[in-house]
């Protein structure tokens, strides 16, 4: 049984681990001694149970409940316990509590599993400290090279490679897989990030996709004229323009409705700013999300027609640079059909909906069927002090999930 | 005869006083050491062609060509010298120059006048040091009090009360007006600081009044949610209703025709103005002019009620800030026509358009008879080391001063 009181328990002593002090956030960065502290905290736990811990040369954690046939592929679930600074006490975290409460509970109920099941503690999913998001994953999956780790460096410039060396781990071992199993399902428990759980009054979301952003910068130059002696009609005005790509972005994205996109401005500065001239360039950071790649693409395309149509028209120049383009990921109809047949069993309040942000789930979904449950967060706020989930939510998804590894981990459950 | 020669060395003259080497901008802040240099060289010039000085209280200077019949009105004519940081070698400039030049010409054709001509340089016209401008102008009107000048300070917290002082001036005189004679007619030349008159390939242009602006903040309160999360439909940004509210001011000002407006965002700030997140909040800063109060006023209730709606519709909060509303002064219809005469009769390619900007001109205008020239200069550049004016248009603008001031100065030539 999940018992709530063992699970605020859990989140109390890893907000107590997180190096701040009451009413502050949570504040634990990769690698730092409180992350650290938490891995630790973490690894007794699942210690605890009886699981045999794999630490692999990342700092990767792997808890291993082994079943009635050790051959068989591993059901996997967990998260990430690193967080943003000054951050909340969900985000990663419920994934991994929700995971070590789910073994606790089938232990208890003197549960036989048929797959083993293991419990996955990724090291630095936040972007925080080197800039680059779910490295843990990454590397578990191969995808991070002995390079990226001497590149990336964190704000004090110490590199990737000689924080993991002062840790005792090994990343001249990166490059290849360094997860030595297989996978038959990898699950993970997250708070949703924003608003539309709470506005659809639902305790549960399933993840149809992990939305993967498109982003580029717009650079414009006009002209900085005096903006008393300037008439309208001579004006080639940056801040206009920008304006129109602003409004333009928005319209294209509202307007997909088979699968919902975003597209957010969320960087704007103008120059040079001030009162009594024209703005002469500007500059925007776009950002475009969809699970599906296709409509991702097509509001990337159409943005930059309007753009570059807007700017004619304004005889402003303009530049694009690209920033990144990312895959979207999308969870298979099978986990998607699966996940809806618990929720529906059990007939807690659910509905299905794509994730916005970034997960480790993203780096599993491409290789193994794969799962996402969301719970509602307050006000959407997180990567901040106010970062909240009620108990009864995250009881809730852990009662789910649980349920959810009691069914992947049979022999006679499959996903296509 | 205006000579071309004689003008451009006073030209290069003014920029070597001008506290910078070749190459770079016109730097000559007010009060300052370049600006009293200059000041000085300009009184010396005066005093050569004979012209009787007067120094007052805030260090405007008259210099007087006694007339005919002593008791007459003066007819005055000039600007200022004082720049903006790293400014341009016209703007006002021009004016003193040309006022300089025209009475030399008529002292050597042997001009003799029935009103006395009176020179003016005005100090501190720019607000470049002092935060407000036309400091020399207000002065001598009685619009700047002793306590303004104990409010008004430098960056470097000077207040001009004890700049003055230690020009060995007399700001405890100020509060009533320091000019001590009487007016018929007051003229400047200025260089237009837009490009219509380049636009419109017109050498000259008859000013019809001078813009004063209405100018407000905008501060917006939206929702900063994760942009990856957060559906298009549950946003409340404030970056895009900004964007609306930049368009509209646009729309309103072009809109009006029969007396031309401008607005102008000038100040757009979003925050927190990262890529993942979406605007929660925004301040513009809006500019509104036109030389007609009641199209100004238009403008301005117009674009209150499109952010009352935006804002509304949008679930954003706002607040509006006033921060000034000066009222437009229009140069009266007899010194229009009067102007239009000179320049019709010259034959020279000239066009009436309003100034945007403010000038000295514009406090003389609001008590006696005054008209300003402007002449192009090249993109519309002004307060910046680009500024550039054609000498053809110099001496071209010099030879209507010519022409005004004989013409004024006529005892049977009067405004309405």
């Amino acid at each position: 049984m999940i018992v709530k009181e063992r699970m605020m328990d859990m989140f109390a002593r890893m907000r107590k681990l997180s190096g701040q002090g009451e009413g502050h956030g949570v504040h634990r960065l990769a690698f730092t001694d409180a992350d650290w502290q938490a891995r630790g905290y973490l690894m007794e736990l699942m210690r605890e149970m009886g699981l045999s811990l794999r630490e692999d040369a990342f700092g990767n954690v792997v808890g291993r409940w082994e079943g009635a046939e050790p051959s068989l592929p591993a059901v996997m679930f967990g998260s990430h316990a690193d967080s943003v600074p000054n951050g909340g006490n969900y985000d990663g975290v419920l994934g991994i509590l929700a995971a070590i409460e789910t073994v606790r509970s089938l232990k208890e109920d003197g549960f036989s599993t048929e797959h083993p099941l293991e419990i996955a503690l990724f090291m630095c999913e936040e972007s925080s400290r080197f800039g680059a998001a779910t490295l843990g994953s990454r590397a578990m999956l191969g995808e991070l090279s002995v390079d990226d780790t001497r590149r990336l460096k964190d704000k004090a410039g110490i590199a990737l490679y000689d924080v993991l060396k002062e840790r005792g781990l090994a990343p001249d071992m990166l490059g290849k897989p360094l997860y030595d199993g297989e996978v038959k399902a990898f699950f993970e428990v997250h708070i949703e990030q924003g608003r539309v759980l709470e506005h659809e009054k639902k305790s549960v979301g399933i993840v149809t996709g992990i939305a993967a952003p498109t982003r580029f910068w717009v650079k414009l130059e006009g002209n900085a004229d005096h903006s008393g002696a300037t008439p309208m009609a001579l004006r080639h005005d940056a801040a206009c323009a920008a304006a129109e790509i602003v409004l333009f972005a928005e319209r294209l994205a509202a307007a997909e409705k088979k699968h919902p996109a975003v597209a957010t401005v969320g960087v704007l500065q103008i120059a040079p700013g001030v009162m009594n001239v024209i703005p002469g360039s500007a500059e925007l950071g776009v950002d475009i999300r969809s699970i599906d790649a296709a409509t991702k693409k097509r509001v990337a395309e159409n943005l930059k027609d309007a753009i570059s149509e807007i700017c004619k028209r304004r005889d402003v120049a303009f530049e694009l640079v690209p920033i990144s383009d990312e895959r979207p990921v999308a969870i298979r109809p099978s986990v998607l059909d699966f996940l809806d047949g618990i929720c529906r069993e059990d007939g807690c309040s659910y509905m299905r909906l794509p994730s916005g942000a970034g997960h480790d789930a993203m780096h599993w979904a491409e290789r193994v069927p794969t799962g996402m449950l969301f719970i509602p967060c307050r006000d959407g706020i997180s990567h901040n002090p106010e970062e909240y989930a009620a108990p009864e939510d995250i009881v809730n998804a852990v009662r789910l999930l649980e349920k959810v590894v009691r069914a992947a981990s049979r022999k006679n459950v499959t996903f296509a």
